[in-house]
Formats: C-alpha cells, sequence, structure tokens
C-alpha cells in the first residue's frame, strides 16, 4: 500500500468512506455501487474511484464494492490495526468530554492514562482511565510506548505539553488547545489540530443572507 | 457578494483564512503578498487569488493585502457581522466545555440559552448563558431569533432536539451528537456535523507505517 503521493484532501475523506461504509454495514447492506455510495457521502462514482485507486484495487467492474471488505480495507488504510495508544492531557470539561462520550476504541485507539494537576482527581480514573499527576508524564511516555497525545489543557499550557510529548518522540498529537503548538518537530510528529471555529463559521456562511 | 458558485472546498477555507489573518493582525503585520500568505497556510498564492477572487476583487497587484481589510472582508463573508444568536441543547461534559470555553463571541455568534434536564442546573447560569428546561425549548425558540441551534446532548436525543429545530425555523443546526439526523428540513436548514472520529483517523493515517 504506497501512501506517497496521496493528497490532504483524499485523507480527508477517507475516515467519511469509513464512517459512511460503518453505516451501510449496520444497516445490513452487504454490497454497493460506487454510485450508490457517491451519491450516499455526496461525491460522483469517479471520485470515489480515484480516491480509493490511491490505495489499491477495490470492487469489481459490474459488481461494485463488497461493504465489508471495503470497510476493512479502508481501517486498515487508517492504521485502525494498528494498535495505536494514546494518553491525554488535560481533564476539564472537554478531557472528561472525550475520556467518557468519545469511544476511542471504536477507532483503534487505547486511550491508556490521562494527565490532569487537580489534586481532588490524580489517583482516581474516569471511565476506565487512571489519572496521573503531569509530574509523571514523562516517565509514563519513556515507559509506555505512546503513539498519540490529545491536548485538551488550557491554551497557556499546551505548548510545554506539546514540547513534552515531541521529546518523547511521541508520533502525533491531536490539539484541542486552539492555538498553533509552534513545535521543532523535524518531521517527526504530525500535529492535528481542531479548531471548532472553523466549522461554526462555515455553518454561519452557509446560513447568511445572500 | 455572489456566493451562488461558491464550493464547499472554498467554504471551508474561509474560517482558515480569518484564523490566519487574524494572527498576523495579532502579530502587527499591516500587509501581506499572497505568496507569504499562501506560504503560511501551506496553498499556493494562485490558490489564495482564486479563492478570494470568488467574493470580489481584493488587494493591489504589487502590495498585497491589507491584513486588518481582509480579515474585516473576510469576517463579513462567514456572515460574523450578522449577529447571529445561538441556543444549546445538552450541559453534560462537552456542552460545558463550548460554552464556558469556547468563545461564541469572537466568533460573532450571541449565545442566548442553554437546556438540559438536569434539575441541578436547570434555572442556574453558565458562564452567563441562562440553563432552562427543554420543556421551555419551543416557547423560547418561538419568543426569541435563534439562528444556530448546538447539540451537544446524548446520541439517543439528538433527533428530537433536531426536529424541533427545524420546526421552529432555526436555520443552522451544529451537531456534536455524531449521528446522523436524518431531518426533512426542505433545504431550508443547514446541518453542519462535527465528527471528531474523522480528526482522529486522519491523524492516524499520518502517523501509520507506510
Amino acid at each position: 500500500m504506497r501512501k506517497t503521493k496521496v493528497s490532504n484532501a483524499v485523507i480527508r475523506r477517507m475516515p467519511r468512506y469509513y464512517r459512511h461504509l460503518t453505516e451501510l454495514q449496520t444497516a445490513g447492506v452487504a454490497r454497493i455501487s460506487s454510485n450508490a455510495l457517491g451519491k450516499a457521502m455526496g461525491f460522483t462514482a469517479s471520485q470515489i474511484r480515484q480516491d480509493l485507486s490511491c490505495f489499491g484495487e477495490f470492487g469489481q467492474r459490474g459488481y461494485g464494492y463488497s461493504v465489508e471488505k471495503l470497510r476493512d480495507e479502508v481501517a486498515d488504510i487508517l492504521g485502525m490495526n494498528e494498535g495505536h495508544t494514546a494518553v491525554i492531557f488535560g481533564v476539564g470539561n472537554l478531557g472528561r468530554a472525550l475520556i467518557g462520550n468519545f469511544n476511542f476504541g471504536k477507532n483503534g485507539v487505547r486511550l491508556l492514562a490521562a494527565f490532569d494537576v487537580d489534586p481532588r482527581i490524580v489517583g482516581t480514573e474516569l471511565a476506565g482511565v487512571p489519572i496521573l499527576h503531569p509530574d509523571s508524564a514523562r516517565a509514563f511516555l519513556t515507559e509506555n510506548h505512546v503513539d498519540i497525545g490529545v491536548i485538551t489543557v488550557p491554551k497557556g499550557n499546551a505548548r510545554d505539553v506539546g514540547r513534552l510529548l515531541v521529546d518523547c518522540g511521541v508520533r502525533g498529537i491531536w490539539n484541542f488547545a486552539n492555538v498553533e503548538l509552534d513545535l521543532d518537530t523535524s518531521g517527526n510528529t504530525v500535529v492535528e489540530n481542531v479548531h471548532f471555529a472553523d466549522s461554526l463559521l462555515a455553518l454561519s456562511y452557509m446560513i447568511s443572507e445572500e
């Protein structure tokens, strides 16, 4: 599976394929044409064939795609079968929402620990995830293989957390702190920023007067 | 300002322009070339000129863009000056995170009220936002002009909230419930779904073995 020339736009569409294929599978659909899949997702059939062709050959002319098989392939492409592990920094409202309500496991990610300075929660568990003091984070990251660091601390602390994660060789940072981390990652760490405002402003545009 | 032929991809990039121009302004940058703006955002200069040309003429050949002016124009395009109002359904962890930590006002949106069934919080305020019982939601939506409904209730309740919002003529739905709302909106209501998993899976892809 070669990834060298896959564009960012295609990468961004792959999780949506996974989501829609999961829904189809749940609905009991066994196979689907690229036309029908395209219609469900708002793409053209040729867009879908082109996207998937980045990763190999899927589906059969005249038969379409096996929903289950394609879903498994997309999961594999997305790294969902690699046993990725994660820790989260910041057990405020957003941290709690992610730990308690976001299903990391369903996305192939195992959440190992959470870090927070609040003495009232350090040493406890939330949804089975131990909450530790950040003082022990470096040791934890050294002793455990951690692929992803989730940042839900306040803005002012986000860069320190980012630097620690890079220092400890964590490859992926999922950053909710709404601040550029400005890390010297030397290309080894990938930062995925979540900007709620981008989504709200796109909606704001769409409901605005022409 | 015509919007008829603006593609979804361009719409999605506009909030990012706004974000970067805000950063430039904060950093004291008065003007910028499309080349430099492109470099900062990871686009080509011609992409930027093409995107902005959807909305009119900005910048001057040989001078570039006035950061402040372009930022104001983009804000206007995004509907940030239309005085949009919003209510939020669900004051759990995610609802609290949005009410307490997400700056609606900075995005031109005034959060009028929050709705939750929890008797311990109904009648109180959170960050200045009154928390009301959902039983009063229909009356509230009828008596107040509300542009956006934010959904942070559990999955199982999301569709009921969505239907109520459509019923009451709310034009935009910002849906965090991670479930398709399947609304009969007749094209009048726009739903913006936030899928955290899409973002995590894109990151998972990027850190996976080739």
